[in-house]
């Protein structure tokens, strides 16, 4: 699937990095890690055994699990089930200005990670979720130049821009609108609330451009830039997205 | 502006009541509000001055202000600067299960009752938001047949039904797994958040599927069914929705 420069012309390459599905951690001039977490091999994924649905809580870290990693695990794990339901999660995801993520970014993380559709989030698909979420801290900051902690107007138009998306001037506003909590109130909140985009806002807004860029592409076969499509596949088309 | 009857035909007539834009509270065998806080008259618009961007602070209640809701909204603007911010109201709106709004239903309340575009909610815009909860709290209860707090499947495909929406199966289990947070991830929380959809999201749920039928019913000009849109028109009319 290539998602390349709508707007921009049909036959733009697409971008080196795969944003929507984990970002390459090394697109877009961003730092590779710091830290030991986002350096954990994918082996994970290939450790688990199968099933896994209600397991028993395990007793501890698989082998070869990163011990950092697996104590960030039984810490978000708050009721000790060996799996992290979405509430949990819910409650351990916070952005740099601790406001909470939203619900809808928590249900996108784990409608990707949840691969085998159990409702929660073993261990292993921890380690994968744990990587995208750093991965995408570093696209972040990357564009969040002055290091304010959220993106603002110009470092969105930015980052969607060297991700293939140049979406014209009232469609950027839009975009602003819908993810800048402060662009559709016009109000600082009291310490609460950083101006601009936070992190799982931007986040979401990335993957709902590149979603429904994708879906248009995909309906626009011969490539006009223009489509046909019915109520039911308008509505679909919308109601998949986060 | 119609909505009617997509799925169902075009030629459907208009639900009696209007729903996104504020409930019709009589609508669909709903309650009137029990108690005296939705009884308030809609003269609050009307008692309005002009200006009332940044207007100091009030020493009580307008002339003819209903005693309670002045208390109430005296209670939400915590900073006492005589509006409320989106993040006063944030704080403010809770589920019957006590779970908080969602921040994306709090701006698209903001958005409809904002109504100056200063970035906060009078005294007097907060009179209509108050009886827009109302109403909706009704419609929401008339729904709630089982009583249990929440709307699952089947009186969520009921709602949408005499709301006019005639969504497909398919359709219909998009919007659940899309509001109900449970049927995204299958397991319920300790206590948290009840199984089905909750208050906060079965009202943006209900005016996101209003809108965009109307945005799909106004392009389709020959109603055939079908629209031809192109990917600014594609993009807006989703980064529109609440």
């Amino acid at each position: 699937m290539s998602y390349g420069g709508y707007g921009g012309g049909y036959g733009t390459p697409p971008p080196s990095g795969g944003y929507g599905a984990p970002p390459a951690s090394g697109g877009y001039g961003a730092h590779p890690p710091s830290g030991g977490y986002g350096a954990t091999p994918p082996s994970y994924g290939a450790q688990r055994g199968p099933g896994g649905f209600n397991a028993p809580p395990p007793a501890g870290p698989p082998p070869g699990a990163d011990p950092q990693l697996w104590n960030w695990f039984a810490a978000v794990d708050a009721d000790r089930s060996g799996s992290i339901s979405v509430f949990e999660l819910e409650k351990a995801l916070v952005n740099g200005d601790w406001t909470p993520f939203d619900l809808d970014t928590v249900k996108l993380l784990m409608s990707i990670f949840d691969t085998d559709r159990s409702g929660t989030i073993t261990f292993n698909e921890f380690a994968g979720l744990w990587k995208y979420i750093k991965d995408w801290q570093n696209v972040f900051r990357h564009f969040d130049r002055d290091r304010s902690g959220s993106v603002d107007s110009g470092e969105l138009q930015e980052a969607l821009r060297q991700f293939g998306f140049n979406l014209s001037p009232p469609l950027l506003a839009l975009v602003e609108k819908k993810y800048d909590v402060f662009k559709a109130t016009g109000v600082a909140g009291p310490g609460q609330r950083e101006p601009g985009i936070s992190f799982d806002r931007f986040v979401r807004c990335c993957v709902v451009i590149k979603q429904l860029s994708e879906s248009f592409q995909r309906l626009d076969t011969d490539r006009d830039g223009w489509i046909q499509i019915n109520y039911d596949q308008f509505m679909s088309t919308v109601l998949s997205l986060p």
